[in-house]
């Protein structure tokens, strides 16, 4: 089902050094798979995060956040994420729950609860099963692997088709790191912050301010250039973890080579994933990458990127290789840009020239955007000719399978 | 296919003194059908409207700006309609031919081409046919009768299953006036100023500046608020006509008791076509009334409905007859308030509380949840608890037909 993606090879993910994980299958929701994950991070990891901007904002993401605020600089110990349910419209219960996880991993680990960063993902507004989870974590702790990347991108899966994995590494100065990274997500995919799950780990030694940056940087860059559906989930979180393990001076600073090197090598990584994530979109059958230039900020390039990934005529239009390219130019006159001047922008699908002058191109031949749209992967290119900003995003189309896939999901 | 929707009975339809229809069969699409309509107005008629928000906006919409400016107080001598092509996204040829259409029409009724409104509806980006148009035009004209609503009802039709019209009787003073209107669409709808295509004519007489105060204030509690799949058109217009037939002083004022009479009566024909609009949605199988209370203001309150109304993941649900609530907290969540306490809303499905203190009702039973979730009309209540502001809207679900009818579209 999924578009251009393969099982990533367990061979190609690097091993971070300081950086051990864990897998177990708890019977969160189904018996018989893993769905239990303990990332476990050696004394002085610093430990980075963006999340959801949804108010209905997940219990474990609450108290990852507050244990991020006093923990991150070097005390987090471990991360620990369930599959099968959000723990997510849950209330007072839920809040308990998730500090509750978080207390029994600490008495196992020997350290504080607050070292430690819950995570969920799965069905919203039912109780999270603490008890089977509790019960997991043992067998998630004599699991703990430092090549155990694939497993544990396959044990935080939900309705993703595969499992996603991305490994990169770079020279800074005369050390060679790694980055390694896992994600999952295929539905409620409009990142506001991150997407639903993401872990990204590097052996760099990064200080906790350009930690921060960094993820951030990558984040607005992948994560948050994705739309499957633009609905933005109630657990969004990607996390970065530097080790500090590598022999290497700390990057302290954001203009030096090394903090654009790794910086860029991160990015990297979370693009690949994010990018897995819409590959891997719930029903998907092609892959679009939005391209939005000359327009006259960063923002108003994203309105417009939305506006066409979020349109269910522009979608369908994608599924059915539909060369019905005015929903595209209707798309982009709804992006909310008050000003624009739909007679200067100029549309092309891959290098097809569309539409110019608030038109169609005289010179278009529906062939040629037919031709375009039969490709399993597309390039629609908006020039507004407006201002010098530019921005690339990606997203899919809509299919009967997406329907299936939601009417279905808690059967 | 239509969700508890019948075809209007003809003889309902009240005439409107002072206003003809007139259909034919211009081949503007595809042959055999209806798809031109002239309503032509007495001499003294006023016309006021409200247009798209999207600026990739329709050629004839500008014109129909344009000669309403110039002609809307009593000059207006008719409009006229088009099917199977939108005019949209067709650059100055598409404006050329909207003026080319008004000038034939002027022609014909010894008028000036800016008395004439032109509209049009269906596919974007494809250059109108409009020697076909003009040519149909005669045949228009000597079909215009007062009791023709119904076939001009059926002539605007694009992907509607059913025509949509609606009428009432109301008494001002010791006078009788009349309200009957029509209205197309079922996809593209998330109106944004009108929907698609709405005409609504009476026979009171009503001075220009309270005929656009009256179409404001029912657009914005009726076509602007209904959303089928969240995109706005490049067409959308409603347009309200008073001939001023009936023997009553004019209303002048807005205090008036003959002003909020009509005004309510308007309203009322305007939710009546709206919802119908929603009940033909596209693959439509579910309806569902969005009651938003308890907001600071009304436009937080509808930006809740139609955070609920525009998620793929809560319509899919409807679809599914399955009670995934918590898809209708998170979209909630994102609705973009930015101090939205969800542990302060309560969420009911018809009578039955389902979530409230952030979390899920302790009383709520699944099989409440399920015994609503499989009508086929169903109210999503959202108490807010924050103000004394609501709003009340309509969506649908979206389903494989959806998707069905947006991926053969043009074929």
């Amino acid at each position: 089902m999924a578009v251009n993606l393969a099982v990533p090879d367990p061979k190609t993910l690097r091993q971070v050094a300081g950086v051990t994980l864990g897998v177990a299958g708890a019977g969160i929701k189904k018996a018989g798979r893993k769905d239990l994950l303990v990332i476990s991070l050696e004394d002085g990891a610093r430990v980075a995060g963006v999340f959801t901007q949804n108010r209905m904002c997940a219990a474990p993401v609450i108290v990852t956040r507050e244990h991020l605020g006093r923990s991150a600089n070097g005390h987090v110990r471990a991360l620990v994420v369930n599959t099968g349910n959000a723990n997510a419209g849950t209330g007072e219960a839920g809040l308990a729950h998730a500090h509750q996880t978080c207390a029994a991993l600490a008495a196992l680990m020997n350290c504080k609860p607050e070292q430690i960063l819950p995570f969920s993902t799965g069905v919203i507004m039912e109780p999270l099963p603490v008890d089977r989870l509790i019960a997991g974590l043992p067998a998630c702790l004599s699991d703990l692997r430092s090549d155990n990347w694939f497993d544990a991108a396959q044990a935080i899966m939900t309705t993703d088709t595969l499992p996603k994995a991305a490994s990169r590494e770079v020279k800074l100065g005369g050390t060679t790191v790694t980055i390694t990274g896992i994600a999952k997500g295929a539905g409620m995919i409009h990142p506001n912050m991150a997407t639903m799950l993401g872990y990204i780990a590097t052996d760099a030694c990064v200080s906790q301010a350009m930690l921060q940056k960094m993820i951030a940087h990558a984040a607005q860059r992948t994560f948050n250039a994705i739309t499957v559906d633009g609905d933005t989930s109630t657990n969004d979180s990607l996390i970065l973890i530097a080790s500090g393990r590598a022999a290497m001076a700390e990057i302290a600073e954001e203009g030096s080579v090394a903090y654009s090197t790794l910086c860029d090598a991160v990015t990297a990584v979370a693009g690949e994933l994010a990018q897995a994530i819409v590959r891997d979109g719930e029903g998907a059958t092609k892959f679009i990458t939005l391209q939005i230039e000359g327009g006259r900020t960063d923002e108003e390039c994203r309105q417009v990127g939305f506006a066409i990934g979020h349109s269910p005529l522009v979608k369908t239009a994608f599924f059915a290789s539909d060369p019905n390219l005015g929903r595209i130019l209707a798309a982009i006159g709804n992006a909310g840009i008050g000003d624009l001047d739909v007679a200067r922008l100029d549309l092309f699908l891959d290098d097809v020239l569309v539409a110019s002058g608030g038109g169609r191109n005289p010179a278009y031949a529906e062939a040629d955007g037919q031709r375009v749209m039969k490709q399993s992967e597309i390039t629609v290119r908006v020039v507004l000719n407006r201002g010098d900003a530019a921005v690339t995003m990606w997203t899919c189309d809509l299919s009967h399978d997406y329907v299936s896939i939601n009417a279905d999901y808690r059967s």
